[in-house]
């Protein structure tokens, strides 16, 4: 039996979580933790886990057609740990809807990385059951695209930079010099402008980002834009 | 290019793999290590490797219905660890289709067990990019079918003992005896012929198998059937 209030509890859920289930039960099963009793949610963690796996692995096989094999392993192993997963999980608010016994309530359970991430992959167990893999798969890339995206920029803009030192090199020029000139925001929250200067660039080139690190590639990029090359993005 | 030679490889390959590639080319990727070019099967292996993961975790899942986390997760990293796949792999003969540089040639690479493992995983992933996941999930099963009956046998055996103890103890009756009363065939091949003896059977029942534990847990069930208890295979 399903409660009113749970019912509401996961319909809220199910908005976050981009997904209605089928089956109901499953949902709560997957928020069950064990301190509330045997129907827990670790049968359907050990198969999410692995489905989170598979599903990452294939994004970005796809994503990073040239990568290698010790970079696709690097790269998954940033999205699917510990607390990559309690991040999303947090986005959910999941820890509000968890189901734990009375000790474990008190002393914040709902509130750890490891529980935390540990309910996200019996979610996924949960929708793959409920509906498949076809329908499991985009959901999970739903909730990690916007990082994945991110490695992508990572990506593309560390290839621009390394690009431009090798093109200088191969006209014989200096290496690029890049310069922070400005810095604005909080500190927590601050965007950082870069200028690139190359004798084979008319006027300096002018990148921004999050980090200095990024405002450089970004500049990079452009610079390669500037002097003809095609920035090739993967 | 692909060789006539090479054609005729893979064609034998094939048939004992039980998948017939549409685009030879991934095949003979999938056989390719990394000492003989760039154009090697490790971005094909990690795919892979996260497919085999999924697919054992699914069946298993599916198979222990009220086996426990800590359980699936034991006899997954049973079916899927190192020496497994290279034990399979060693059924179709991989090494002989392997191609490697002459160092690692004749250092015979081709028969360790990482190399033949990694090179299994990289054949389930060119399959999945030859495929999809629905060609590869029977292909791989098929390949584990007789590991994952004999644990499910194992399994369902292993009830059966604990549940003759209980019931025994639970009709006051003492324990169940066991006792070997015959061996026959080689030393690496033998079999055992068990007797269970209790004052609650009117005779004692016998079992047979290839180990004195598979035996006893034979005549253990099978006491369990005499006795009235249905055997309960999961």
């Amino acid at each position: 039996m399903i409660s009113k209030k749970e019912q509401s509890n996961h319909r809220q859920l199910q908005q976050r979580l981009g997904y209605k289930f089928q089956n109901n039960k499953l949902l709560t099963r997957a928020l069950t933790h064990r301190s509330h009793g045997s129907n827990h949610y670790e049968r359907l963690e050990f198969l999410g886990d692995s489905i989170l796996n598979f599903v990452i692995a294939e994004d970005l096989f796809n994503r990073f057609k040239r990568a290698r094999e010790g970079k696709l392993s690097r790269l998954r192993a940033k999205m699917v740990r510990k607390n990559t997963l309690a991040d999303i999980a947090r986005e959910f608010d999941l820890g509000a809807y968890m189901i734990m016994g009375s000790g474990e309530l008190k002393s914040g359970g709902f509130q750890l990385d490891s529980i935390l991430s540990d309910t996200l992959e019996a979610i996924i167990g949960a929708i793959f059951v409920d509906a498949g893999l076809d329908v499991v798969r985009p959901t999970i890339i739903s909730w990690f695209l916007s990082r994945l995206e991110n490695l992508s920029l990572d990506h593309s803009l560390k290839d621009a930079k390394s690009r431009l030192q090798e093109l200088l090199q191969s006209r014989q020029s200096a290496l690029p010099r890049y310069n922070v000139f400005k810095t604005s925001g909080q500190s927590h929250n601050q965007t950082f402008y870069v200028e690139c200067q190359s004798e084979l660039l008319a006027a300096p080139v002018l990148g921004e980002g999050s980090s200095r690190r990024i405002a450089e590639q970004e500049a990079a990029s452009l610079a390669l834009l500037q002097l003809g090359v095609e920035n090739d993005l993967d």
